[in-house]
Formats: structure tokens, sequence, C-alpha cells
């Protein structure tokens, strides 16, 4: 009854986690890929996670889960304000109010009984430790824990059989080594989105700094980033 | 606007948690308690686990996932079928189909993102690994491996501030045991639901793995447990 896979893919909708999931598919392992409705503000990324899917025909399972119901982050509480127009060394100075508490943990939890239910050996997480907002639950150390610890939570655990590896192919890249290698895969990134506070539209801001990251990646390539932005400033961080 | 507290009690309404809950307020705490409805067969423990809640006058939150989504346990699943009449020794062997994949490290990552959120440097979880069920979660080296990731995955994790310490105070006791203490500490047992299997009045089949196990912890103590049953056999493991 349950498909059989080779990984899962965390898939937010973002051009991280799309790369990652033409990574695992370049490398032809089954997926199925595992987002979350979990309170964001916007619904821009799920959809945009649900077309990559579809475009990749690969599986796509949705958890509802509502992290509002703890707050604490500008993502999930709507009277937080989201930062705009930080240079990258201030995206890089401390913990930012965009941090989602023990989001990964979460995430990752889910794809670990996901990966045991489909006998899947592994994980696959597009997280960042160069380009990235200072997010704990991004660092190799935290991924190395988590792994170790998801090791001795299943009944593979137990039983000693297969180990369960988590993949971070992005971790130690820059945002546009990132991009370089999505567009060597045919990412097309005009259907991913980045952005924490995108109109109404899905116009990503351009100013966020997810999106002021994500606009270095394209220009450290000399492109120009094919995802709708509702301003032409595009200031890379 | 967030209530600070000590430690998140992960509170299921059974005998274990319920037990966990009166050794955290003998401590002290301030607690709050999280449960989760998550496609469990019923509705029954969550009831039990708002009562205690209620009884102890502790703040209470309930999150929703659907397990259900990934399948693969029979306390997810109504087509796969709860093991009944096995042995103590029969339940030490293996892990049962009662296991719900990842669920402890899913619980878990939820009160993660509650202690962070509401300052709180403990999580409290009534694992046992003497009289239980096999459940690759419930293993000492497995709360360990959880305690230091989680502590790499948190905002405190990165600044270097308090730990986060998880505690299991059950998980080298008996149920003889579980029971004494707790009777000691007032809790009242007869407000738990302990049965993987109950009839929809709450009546708990005296027959499952979950069943037999605290019977037996009632049995050693030489009391008869106040739960309300659907049979008269009342058999302990």
């Amino acid at each position: 009854m349950l498909k059989a896979c080779d990984t899962v893919v965390l898939l937010s909708g973002g051009l991280d986690s799309a790369t990652v999931l033409a990574m695992a598919l370049a490398d032809k392992k089954r997926v199925v890929a595992l987002s979350f409705h979990y309170g964001q503000r916007h619904e821009h990324e799920l959809a945009a996670a649900t077309a990559l899917a579809d475009a990749a025909g690969v599986e796509h399972i949705v958890c509802d889960i509502d992290l509002r119901t703890f707050g604490g982050s500008a993502l999930t509480d709507a009277d937080l304000e989201v930062p705009h127009g930080r240079t990258v060394d201030e995206i890089a100075r401390g913990i930012p109010i965009t941090y989602v508490p023990a989001r990964n943990t979460i995430f990752l939890s889910f794809a670990l009984a996901l990966a045991e239910v489909r006998g899947a050996a592994e994980i696959h997480i597009g997280v960042n430790a160069i380009d990235y907002s200072g997010y704990p639950d991004c660092r190799p150390e935290y991924i190395e824990a988590y792994q170790q610890m998801a090791n001795l939570a299943t009944r593979k655990g137990v039983e000693g059989r297969q180990r369960l590896t988590i993949h971070t192919p992005l971790i130690a890249l820059t945002k546009g080594e990132i991009v370089r290698r999505g567009l060597e895969l045919g990412v097309d990134y005009g259907q991913t989105c980045t952005c924490y506070d995108p109109s109404p539209d899905g116009a990503a801001c351009g100013e966020c700094d997810a999106c002021r990251l994500r606009l270095k990646g394209f220009a450290e390539n000399g492109l120009r980033d094919p995802a709708l932005y509702r301003t032409e400033a595009r200031t890379p961080a």
C-alpha cells in the first residue's frame, strides 16, 4: 500500500529546496517531497512547492501543523515585522526575528517518520551555512547531531539495519554556487518563492533577508533573477 | 505576551504522563502541558489529558498534527489491529505494530519549540524502558541523543546560554514503582486513559499491551486499578 522511496526531500518552495530536489532527482533517487502548511505568513511558497513537485512528477505530501500556536517568530506572527534592507553582514550577525523556533527540528521529525514508513534511507534538506540568516538549525553540527539521534529513534535504529543519512548538499555552497548548480540542472527559478513578505500577487519584496541573499546569488552569476519582484530595486545583500 | 514557564510536560493522558505531571508540580515547576491530536484511534486519552491539566490548574496546549497521513502503525491506521492478550515477555520481544514511527521525536520537537518560546530550560516526558513495549524512542540512549541535538537546535544553543534538559523521571522505574510514586503524589488514576483500544464509552479493554502493563503496575502494589474496564478479566501482563 505504501509506496517505497529512496529519500524524503523537504521542499519549502524556495530557491534552495528547489535546487536540492533537482539534485536528488539527478542522482536517480525515488523521491517523496514533503512540505508544511505551518502557519507561515503567506501561501505563495506552498504553491511554489506544489508547482515544483508537479513539474518534476514527484509525489508531494503537505502536512498541516500550526506553529502559530507557539508564536515567537516574524514568520508565524503577523504582529512581528520582517526586517528589510539589511546587508549581508547585518544578516549574518545574530539570529533574526524571522527565526522560527525549532522549525527544522520539527520538519526533520516528520521527514523521519515518513522515511521510516516508506523505507527511505535518506532525507534531503536545503540548509545552507554560508549565505544564510544565522539560524541555529542550519549549521552542520546541528545536522550531525540530528542524524545521530535519528539513527536511535526508529525501528531500524533498534534492529541495527540500514542507517539513515541526512543529506545537505548546499550546506557549504554560496548562493552564487547554488544558483549555478540549479541552472545546470534545469531548475526553473521563476517557479520558486523565497521572499518572506511577498505581495498578495506573490511578487517578492526584494528587500527582506531572504530576497537579498537570493539576489546576491544571481548577481554573483551576472544574471537577473527570473522571479517576479514588486520593485525594480532588486538590491543584492 | 507569552507566559514564561520552567518546563514543558508532554501529557498524553495516560498513567505515565499523569505521574510525570504530578512529579514536575511537586518539584514546584511552572508547567505548560502539551498534548497532541495526532490521528490516534480514539479521543479518550486527549479528554483525559485535558481533565488532568484542568484538575492540576496548569496551562494546556493541544497541537493538531495528523500522523495518519503517513500510516504505518496500528495506533494511526484503523485497518491494522491492536494486539491483545500478550504476556510481558511477548510484549518485550521486538517492536509491535502499535509503534508510531518517530512519534516521540515529533512530540519532543514541538515541546522544544514551545520550550524555546516560553524560556523553559526543561522538558518532561514519561518514557519508560523497563515495563514498556520496546519502542525505540523510549530508550535512554535515544533521549540522550535527542538532548544533545536539542542543545544545538535553538537560539540558546548558538548563544551558549542555559542548556535544555530532557527529564525522564520514569525511565528506570517498573510500572509498580510508577503507580506507587503517583499515588504518594495524589494522582487520580481513575482520570487517566492508557488503553490502546477502549470502548466508545472509554472503558479500557484490559487486554492490549498498554492495559496489561498498567494492570501489572497495580497488581504489584496489591491494588485494584480505579479506571473503568469493560471486562472483569483485568489480567496483568
